[in-house]
């Protein structure tokens, strides 16, 4: 490709659409991760520096004494979020949040953001003003800086991606992989709440859109729609666990649901997990909403996604540093690799984790 | 904004697109660098290694005996490219390009990037493996690293979202500000050929969209188109003013086109400048479209963007050590603030410079 080919060019002028369909795969039939794979697989790396690229949480840099961690999302508009029930405040917050989340599953802490907006002129710049009062708050709370960043016209949408640094000590680093069978596994705060939130607010939105004289109704579900429109990443946990002397085994954040994450955790590790159903953290309003609108809330803390709660495994030795914290909670444990990832009901029964994380590609 | 407010989601779920426009500001009437400037202010640093941040081509961190630094660009589809003649492999080229450019431009060295994209459901897992084709390209070519990314549907557009480290020594870290009064400014390469390789590629889609029985007639711009679809960014030239014991005084990338980058060079030196037109380096087919195209050379030199070449001051000492350099060209000199930025033209009249920058809000 080092040279335009003209041949090409005239060919991409006149059929690019028609040229696509040659062979066409649909990205859904191998879905995100199956994407990644491919896309990804012929790229050879070309500095020792480089500790780890692709695949986990956050990448790992080589910088000296420490090692540099790099994050990234990007939120598109009508995909991630709907501006007309999320405030433009809160998702700017919700901006850093989320890939404050990736540094915290690294066991590592903040530094650096860069913030790249996309902006069609329905946006003016008391919104764009409201959305970066957001990210400022966001900043101070996890004490980042923002650094950087690019601010674009987009035809469409709104596209807003954003970039993160963080540094870990070199002892102190937690990858997807590390769990060794028998390790406990711990989870942070409550689970579901920021899924069943956001389906209070697709149904008030729905009210208000066959009837606008419906003012929505979420009194009864502050807590849910908090966690939807404002997660707040973990890096109190993350502070703890340095205090209290516990290095967690492998970790991850959960952004795309619990039975999705233990997928990531058991693949990187080569070990199974033993999930108990009457551990998992669940807020009454999370339950209480949840069989309201007839999910059942095992499903609901199961596969909602977007807590950004911590996933990770501890050593046994470690327990005793953990057992009194208010919101570390211990679901279960890890096990073989070929008795695979099993949910144990009320019942007793055993049932098979399948994961069912947010499909983007549909 | 520590909980959030009810009234203000109902407000929201009401009223988002009715209370934007109580207090309505155009992006277009304060531009892109008024925005940045106003959302940016209140913005304040926690940490002592962020040595700049916002303002300059790349993010500087202290990052032990070397800085490191950080850029971004975000890509949309239909702003900053036209799939009907950018082939999906160029533009992943272009992608990486631009963000290496912005490493150079702080005399630095590139090592790795993070790639975000946005994908409607038009493009197929080949299309996508187009893309990424020209990505790797552009990693081997500058020998910076994939390690991370996001990837994710999009419902209108394609987006692509670049993130990049590099890093210097600090003692050769080249910023928008240093330039003293009599410098030499500098200019790599040849100007204004993406500008009107564009020109050229906008007019024959016209030609084919009102006819499309017409082919694309290229032969004649192969040089220019190439500088459009593909550019190269001058890490050669960083590597040579290396091995030349060539300190540059403040520099930066051509993106946005020359008068705006000596504005900006001026702005944050407190220098102005003197350019000499007939020292402007430009290309005999870029000269020639250009007249073909009935625009002037010297516009198209002054202020056509995405050249990705270099400009920079040196100290008038290290004059001789670049004197026989066969691509950097020596076409003017800083003066004092208060004469401005100003052209000399053949006929030896002093014209003002206006930045007259791509205008992404309109």
């Amino acid at each position: 490709m080092t040279t335009i080919s003209l041949i090409y060019l005239k060919l991409v002028a006149l059929h690019q659409s028609i040229t696509m369909e040659n062979k066409r795969t649909e990205i859904k039939e191998i879905g995100e991760f199956g994407l990644i794979d491919q896309i990804t697989k012929e790229f050879k790396n070309h500095h020792d520096s480089t500790i780890i690229g692709v695949g986990d949480d956050a990448a790992v840099i080589d910088c000296g004494d420490k090692y540099l961690l790099l994050s990234t999302d990007m939120l598109v508009e009508n995909i991630h979020f709907d501006l007309s029930y999320a405030p433009l405040a809160h998702l700017g917050y919700k901006a850093i949040s989320s890939n404050v989340s990736d540094i915290a599953a690294m066991n590592g802490i903040p530094k650096q953001v860069i913030v790249s907006v996309g902006l069609s002129n329905r946006f003016s710049v008391e919104a764009v003003e409201q959305l970066y009062e957001g990210i400022r708050f966001a900043c101070q709370d996890f004490k980042v800086d923002l650094v950087g960043g690019d601010t674009t016209s987009s035809p469409s949408g709104l596209v807003i991606s954003v970039s993160i640094t963080g540094e870990v000590e070199k002892d102190k680093l937690a990858l997807r992989k590390g769990a060794d069978e028998a390790d406990i596994l711990c989870v942070t705060g409550d689970l579901g709440g920021a899924y069943i939130g956001l389906q209070v607010l697709s149904r008030e939105k729905q009210v208000f859109m066959s009837n606008p004289n419906m003012q929505p109704q979420l009194e009864n579900y502050q807590y849910i729609v908090q966690r939807q429109l404002k997660p707040v990443a973990r890096m109190d946990i993350i502070h703890e666990l340095r205090d209290l002397g516990v290095q967690p085994k492998c970790m991850i954040d959960i952004s795309d649901g619990l039975a999705s994450e233990l997928h990531h955790l058991s693949r990187h590790s080569g070990v199974g997990f033993k999930v108990y159903e009457d551990k998992l953290p669940l807020d009454k309003q999370t339950y209480d909403t949840s069989v309201e609108m007839n999910i059942g809330p095992v499903t609901t803390a199961m596969n909602g996604g977007e807590d950004y709660e911590l996933l990770f495994t501890i050593s046994q030795k470690d327990f005793e540093k953990l057992e009194k914290h208010r919101d570390i909670h211990f679901i279960g444990y890890a096990s073989k690799k070929e008795n695979g990832l099993k949910l144990i009901t009320k019942g007793g029964n055993e049932v098979e984790i399948e994961a069912q994380g947010f499909q983007h590609f549909s």
